[in-house]
C-alpha cells in the first residue's frame, strides 16, 4: 500500500497495521456483540468501556470473576481453519469456572491478539464467543482485538476471556471447601472430550510423533482426529445452577489443567480426603487412545486430562441419589464417583482408587 | 527431564509444560495478588474464581468493564528485559478507559500467554500489574498465566488485562456524548510519552530502518531510546475522578489508538464538532523526533499517536478555568485545547486547526 507520507515516509499501514480493515471488522463484530445484549446493558458499542446495571442485591451479592485462555487447542483450530469453536470453548470454560463458585454469569469480555486482520478470522472467533455468550445468557460487554504484526504470524492468534458473574456474598450460601464434611458424596458429570486441557501433549503425540493429519481416523473413538480435538468444552450452567441455588450442592470442582487430583483438591478441606473409585466409570475411548498410542503413564493421564469427568459435585450423602436423578433428567451423564472421608496419614486431599 | 512414563512414554513435561515450575510461580504471584486485596475481597487465592462484594448501591450502580492489551510495546520490554513497566501500562490504560465512563475501578484480572515459565518473567509482569492495581486502589482479583510452548518463543509473551469499575447507573450522572453541548470547552491533560500506541511504527522506525539500539540517545528528547519507549502509560484517576464526581465534567476521551481525531470523536454528538487548536500546546520532543526521523506525515502522526495529550475533558465554558486550576493544583499539565461548536457542512466530529 502506498504511504500517505509520500516516498520515504513511514505510515502506520507500512508498519503492518491496517486501520481501515480494523474499522470494517469492528462493525461486523459490533453486530455480533449486540446480539448478546439484554435490557441490563446500558452502553452502546464504541464506548471506552462496556456498561451493565449492577445486581439489585447490592452488597448482599458478590461479583465472581475469572480470566482464562484456550491454551494450545488454538493451534489445532488454526491448523483446521475453524475459528468459532474456540470462542465457544473459551466462554464455556469461564462459565464453568465461576459456576463452581456458585455464580450466574453476567457479562464476558474477550481479547484477541493476532498477526493480521484478514479473511474474517477475528469475526469467526467473535461469532463463536457471541454464540457462547447467548447460550449461557451472558452479555458480551466488550473486548479488544489487537493487530500485532511481527508478534503473531499472519494466520496465528491468541485468545483470552474474562467473565463476571453474581453469587450470594454470604459464604454460607456459596459452595466451597468450607461446607464439605466427612461422609459427603462425590457426583461426576461427563465431559465432552479433552475440553481445553492437555493440548501440548496431544499435539506432540498426534502431529509430531505419529505424523497424523486432521483427517486421520483415530482408532477407538473412530472419528477424524480434527473432530476429536475440536470437540467443544461443555458448559454445565443449565443443569447445575438450579441445584446450587436450591442449596443442594456443598462444593464443586471444574476439572481443568491438573485433572481430578489437583482440581478436586481445591475444595477438599484440610483433614479430609476425596476418594475416587475409578471403577465407577469407563474412561472414554479418546483418552484410552492417547494413553495407548503415547504410552503415557496412567498417573500422568489423570494429572493432565479430565479422563471423562468434566465437573464434580460434592453433596450430602442423603442428597446423592436425588442430585444424580435430577442431572439425568436434565440429559446429563452423571454418577456416584466416590466419597469424602477423614484423610489418610499422608494428608493427601484426593486419592484415586 | 526424564519422563515418569519410562522410555518412549510421553509426559506433559516432555511436551514443554512444567507443572512444578508453574506451582512455584503461582505461589509467588499469590503473594503479589494478596498485596492488592482490601476487605471487600471475599475469595482466597487458589479458587476457581475471584470474589468481591458487589457495590452497595445495587441497581442504582452500573458496572463498567474494559479489556485491553499493551500492543507491541511488549516487544520493546522483551528486548530490554524489563517486564514490570508493561504491567503498570496495562492497568493504567484500563483504568483510564473506564474513568472516561465515570467509573472508579473495583478489580482487575490479567492474562499472560508465554512460551516458558522461566527466569521470573511472569512474576515481574505480575509485580507490575499488582503495583498498578495498588496505585489505582483496585484489587487484582485473578488472572491466568498460560504456558504455551510452540506458540510463543521461550522469551516471548502476550499480556491482556480486564478491569471492572463502578459508576452511577443513571446516564445523566455519567459523562458522555449525550451531555456535550455547543460552546463547551475542551481541556487537555499531558501524556507521558507514547503511552501504549503506535509501537509498530516506532519499532519499525527505530530498530529496522534506523538500526538503533535501546541505548542510542534520541536527539531532541535527549534520553536513551529504551527509556523513551518504555515510559509508563499515565493513570488519570487521582486528579480526574473527583472532578467527575463533582459533576463538572460532561465527557472525556482517553487518547489511544486513532489519536485525538478518532477518540475525541467518540464523545462528540452528531451535529457538533470539536475544534482543536494545535497552537495551544507544544508537541513533546519525542513525537517531533519520530515525525522528523521517520518523515511521517503530520496527519498520520495525529492518527497514530497521542501527540502529548493523554486525556481530553469536555466541560461547560464557565467551568473551564476552574477545572484547569484544579488539575494544575493536583500537579497536572492541563490547558484549554479548543471548543465544541456546530459541525461544519462535512459533518466532521473533530477538526485539528
Amino acid at each position: 500500500m502506498p504511504s500517505e507520507a509520500g516516498k520515504g515516509g513511514l505510515s502506520y499501514r507500512d508498519a503492518g497495521v491496517d486501520l481501515d480493515k480494523a474499522v470494517a471488522a469492528k462493525r461486523l463484530i459490533g453486530e455480533l456483540v449486540r446480539s448478546t445484549h439484554g435490557p441490563d446493558v446500558l452502553s452502546k458499542i464504541g464506548g471506552f468501556g462496556g456498561i451493565m446495571r449492577a445486581p439489585a442485591e447490592g452488597s448482599d451479592a458478590a461479583l465472581v470473576a475469572s480470566a482464562d485462555g484456550v491454551g494450545t487447542k488454538l493451534k489445532v483450530a488454526q491448523m483446521a481453519g475453524i475459528h468459532d469453536t474456540v470462542g465457544r470453548d473459551l466462554v464455556n470454560h469461564c462459565v464453568d469456572d465461576i459456576l463452581v463458585e456458585g455464580a450466574r454469569p453476567l457479562f464476558f469480555l474477550d481479547y484477541i491478539g493476532m498477526g493480521k486482520l484478514e479473511g474474517g478470522v477475528a469475526e469467526a472467533i467473535v461469532a463463536g464467543v457471541a454464540a457462547g455468550c447467548r447460550d449461557n445468557g451472558c452479555a458480551l460487554l466488550g473486548g479488544e482485538t489487537a493487530q500485532m504484526p511481527d508478534f503473531y504470524d499472519p494466520d496465528e492468534y491468541d485468545l483470552a476471556g474474562f467473565i463476571v458473574g453474581v453469587a450470594p456474598a454470604d459464604a454460607g450460601q456459596r459452595p466451597g471447601a468450607h461446607r464439605v464434611r466427612a461422609g459427603d458424596a462425590l457426583v461426576g458429570i461427563a465431559s465432552d472430550g479433552f475440553h481445553t486441557n492437555g493440548y501440548s501433549l496431544l499435539r506432540k503425540l498426534f502431529f509430531e510423533r505419529l505424523g497424523w493429519g486432521l483427517d486421520t481416523i483415530v482408532p477407538g473413538p473412530d472419528v477424524p482426529l480434527g473432530q476429536m480435538l475440536l470437540a467443544v468444552h461443555r458448559s454445565y450452567l443449565a443443569p447445575v445452577l438450579p441445584l446450587i441455588q436450591a442449596g443442594g450442592v456443598r462444593a464443586l470442582a471444574h476439572i481443568t489443567g491438573g485433572g481430578l487430583p489437583e482440581n478436586l483438591a481445591r475444595v477438599i478441606p484440610p483433614g479430609q480426603q476425596a476418594r475416587i473409585q475409578r471403577s465407577t466409570w469407563q474412561v472414554p475411548p479418546e483418552f484410552q487412545a492417547v494413553m495407548r498410542l503415547g504410552e503415557v503413564a496412567e498417573d500422568e493421564m489423570y494429572r493432565t486430562f479430565n479422563m471423562g469427568v468434566g465437573l464434580v459435585l460434592v453433596v450430602a450423602p442423603e442428597d446423592e441419589l436425588g442430585v444424580i436423578e435430577r442431572l439425568r433428567a436434565a440429559g446429563e451423564d452423571a454418577w456416584g464417583l466416590g466419597i469424602v472421608q477423614a484423610a489418610t496419614p499422608d494428608g493427601e486431599r484426593v486419592r484415586l482408587l
